[in-house]
């Protein structure tokens, strides 16, 4: 057995930079036709100069050219002028409350005391990336989250909102409340619980921000996706850390996903004989929600057992070392 | 300020053996008038022999004769005559479902399925200790054997059953409502939540069995403990494992505990106004409930900085290299 799917789009990426971006972009670049680039460096990318040094960057370490990444400015208060002249170089702005997650230390307390950069944003048609976590009980925080959304979504009605890497189930009614909210999906909340976080020996290679959360959760958002539902788009949130951040004393989070993302996809929609819906999540929803038209890809699918490498630099993939069942590659166009 | 505890007691220790038990030992002897030692080792104590081999091999490491090691055997299907001619030499048999924790792969499938072994501990009266946890989702697994728990008080009303490391709210109601069913509560779960573990950067020093639960649970046993509960008996389960296997793929569970347990129980008592309620909890409870003599032991508590040690042999312990307001030590009788 064996499929196409078009032009492949991970709509949630981090590459870092240096030796670490030359090590894990083939892992993007091979096999998508375009990926949201996440801002979080250090420092953060708040300006259009380190925003179009940072593309050039990924554009000087990508051999393949059907792939565009799509550039994102770490939410501060950027004023009108500043928004419309980033504007023809982003996909989006991205939005970190202070200290949730790697690289958030100079994120927002408050997102909706912004008024004046959301006003500009939605009148400028720049969309908003959300990570959608308080400061709260861990397993909570995405939960807690839904009310600013909820208020984001009502006080920016033409505002197009994406809630990333949603985890929990609470977060599914909030799409069908209001037509400007829409969400990325990675594959781990989409595949694994805190139970393979934690439930055996402890795992740190699984562990990550927003945290895995509960079986219910789980079935909640693979239900979701296997109906196909037009606001969901795949993003990675791969991100990777060099093995010695994650088996120490304080291991960094993030699974870096990005090398077997497909074939897992292609693992879990053809269990549950939803290949066909494969490419509305992997490219046409994204295309559609933020009006892309991404670079030609053919990317074919098969059902052939497939070992993923132990390592990508210093960065040890999920999955490291394991034969998978199915294997995506670049087909000849 | 300063108190005295007399004959304090862990009703609940992992002490391993070999080099570990050598290294471990003196945390707790030079503090402690006795201790429950667990039978979790490889192979499992299952017969006297074995046990008595075992106690042997703590008394030659103990310098200190004013501690009292109170020996169990671990759950299997004993005759009456081995719990008869083991009574003598221990204090209970640990129950293990299979596979919950470390050394566990010989525990038993379905505690309520050992009828005969429970009746013959019940007319020799001889305690059972448990190890509450199903195999369900890692939040819910103590929560889960509430049942189990409550249809072993009523089947067997006169065995004295003790919820070991009790770590969720769920726990308390059920030792109101049998007269037979008492607890042990570490330090680590009276103090730490899952955001401890994970909430921030991942901390493999702090990954437990059961798992660290959420602020109410926390909230629950803290109240419960501060109330004086005559059925809460401090269990440190303190659990050492080589630092090579805690800050690696695959982290084991466990935290070192007997260092600092007196003097972090000190610190939490008496932020709470409740100094005088600690001789119950670290000692008195445990000798009604278990009718001990322990040696006479007098520790002394003073407001007195403290270094906790980066190491015990291999072992890091909870709080390493940090400074403690509070010291424990023994005083001269």
């Amino acid at each position: 057995m064996n499929w196409i799917i078009q032009s492949p789009l991970d709509m949630h990426l981090h590459v870092r930079q240096g030796d670490m971006l030359q090590a894990v972009l083939p892992a993007t670049t091979g096999l998508f036709a375009g990926a949201v680039i996440m801002p979080n460096l250090v420092p953060p990318v708040t300006d259009l100069d380190m925003l179009i040094a940072y593309r050039d960057d990924i554009m000087r370490h990508t051999t393949d050219p059907s792939f565009q990444p799509y550039m994102t400015l770490f939410f501060r208060d950027y004023s009108a002028a500043e928004l419309e002249a980033a504007r023809p170089h982003i996909i989006g702005v991205k939005l970190y409350p202070e200290g949730v997650t790697t690289n958030s230390e100079h994120g927002v307390r408050d997102a909706l005391a912004y008024d004046k950069v959301l006003d500009a944003m939605q009148a400028l048609d720049i969309p908003l990336l959300v990570h959608g976590e308080t400061h709260g009980f861990v397993m909570d925080r995405e939960r807690e989250y839904m009310s600013v959304y909820d208020s984001l979504a009502r006080r920016f009605p033409r505002l197009c909102i994406v809630m990333e890497h949603i985890s929990t189930r609470d977060a599914l009614p909030l799409l069908d409340r209001h037509e400007n909210l829409f969400a990325t999906v990675t594959v781990h909340h989409l595949l694994l619980t805190l139970d393979d976080l934690a439930g055996g020996l402890l795992q740190p290679h699984l562990f990550c921000k927003p945290i895995l959360k509960t079986p219910a959760d789980r079935e909640a958002l693979q239900a979701a996706v296997l109906s196909g539902h037009p606001k969901l788009m795949f993003g990675s949130d791969s991100a990777p850390h060099p093995v010695d951040k994650k088996e120490s004393c304080g291991c960094a989070a993030g699974l870096f996903t990005a090398p077997v993302a497909i074939a897992l996809l292609a693992e879990f929609f053809h269990r549950h004989q939803a290949t066909d819906l494969l490419q509305g999540f992997l490219s046409d929803h994204a295309r559609r929600i933020y009006r892309l038209n991404p670079p030609a890809k053919k990317v074919r699918i098969e059902q052939t057992p497939w070992r993923v490498p132990e390592r990508y630099g210093t960065v040890r993939p999920y999955r490291a070392g394991e034969t998978v069942p199915w294997k995506a590659s670049v087909s000849a166009p």
